[in-house]
């Protein structure tokens, strides 16, 4: 399956989802066992001291780990979240989040996935944001 | 200091949060080392099966833990999450969430919390959604 | 199945483990859904600071959570870790550690469990050493 | 600082832990921001199917963490772990572990660490065996 084809199985699932329009989360590159969100700034996304809410970081790993599972998962199939543990390392203002999913482990009944996330500032330096540690499980998917 | 002035503390860090409002989370109550946030079920915060999203139970999961956190944190400071870890025990379509963090330790340098997210359907009926472990820091506040 | 039975069946696994016989653990009390594991201080477990070492609290959190999870797992399988995170907030020297896990949800394909890890002094005093959030998955058992 | 120079400055602190004796583990490669833990396999550190015990892979897994932050913290002080979370991708009977940690984020107040941990056949074939993500904090020393 070329990149192409990784790509359009994601965004049909990505473009589903309520919540990443609702913070303006976009979907970057996306190739097997890996996928790409970015999530510009703005004051949809913020926590109390203007940077980065938590809560969007934490969003934007978890769905970049959980696409690249499912790259990887059976055709027909979504996976699910089972858990994730996040680690912020620094706060962000303004700029860009570029979340990088990547699959570590394709087991048949569990998929265990690592996520970084970094800030991209106007002038395109990157730092790390955060990093995350994901287990998902292939279930049957309900939609068309 | 009564659970009147914990609330005022709590309300005027979380009023100040852009991801609360866009999602349309609420704050719920708030004592010594606990806090409870609410967030009703819409299209704003679903994934692509029409359930909520992992990213929204994760956001005010660790919304009510830091808050629980600042509860206990010294006058004049903040909270920043560390980390946490969060398990997702079952989806849910429709209704309300219910998010009750618990600090579990306060310690000088760092403080431990604990959460629990319920789902409250239309009929009043709870069930667990979601459990998460997190770690936090006090810092400086940097707004009046 | 009566207390015993629970007590049986985890024994059975439990006194097969070599890493507890090494560190010196013992099983305690053993119900539907919990289960208590006991590990007094030697300089069989000590970290560089003469502390119950990490290793040895995580490993008695872990097992604690596991057999807690065993109970409840169908009859003629065992369970096996999927992964587990785990919060140190005392450190303590002499006396005993007292682990005890308890099941949070008994899915079909998972078991979610937490594990609380108690220092118990020479007096008898219990302080908070540790916590635990775990993931498991029911295996078949190889052994008779 | 040369390589051998962290090394002395991990093997010190590795050389007082009773528990890594006990469980016959061994100090590996260690140059800055990272550490090598090696684990021959027997039956002092077994669980019940005769495979590696998950206590002994993050006990292993927690230390190379632990010293790679080790190698970064101001000198005469020592680290401790906040907290962990692990994940077991696979099961091995025989061989050794070899547990890798390396620096993430080198915070002033905290640091991240992460780990592979691979298990290395008798004919030298390595397969990943668990990855952990892990936060310490820099602590006053208490022996010379």
């Amino acid at each position: 399956m070329a990149g192409k084809l990784f790509y359009d199985r994601v965004f049909k699932s990505f473009s589903r989802q309520g919540l990443m329009t609702t913070i303006g989360a976009r979907l970057g590159k996306v190739d097997r066992g890996t996928c790409e969100i970015l999530l510009p700034y703005s004051d949809k996304v913020t926590q109390q001291q203007g940077g980065f809410h938590g809560g969007a970081i934490g969003a934007i790993a978890d769905i970049a780990g959980g696409y690249a599972s499912l790259t990887v998962a059976p055709e027909g199939m979504e996976v699910t979240t089972v858990e994730y543990k996040i680690n912020f390392v620094a706060a962000f203002h303004g700029g860009n989040l570029r979340a990088v999913g990547k699959v570590v482990k394709e087991g048949k009944l569990l998929h265990v996935t690592t996520a970084e996330v970094f800030h991209v500032s106007a002038s395109g330096e990157e730092k790390l944001c955060a990093v995350m540690q994901q287990t998902l499980v292939p279930v049957n998917k309900t939609y068309v």
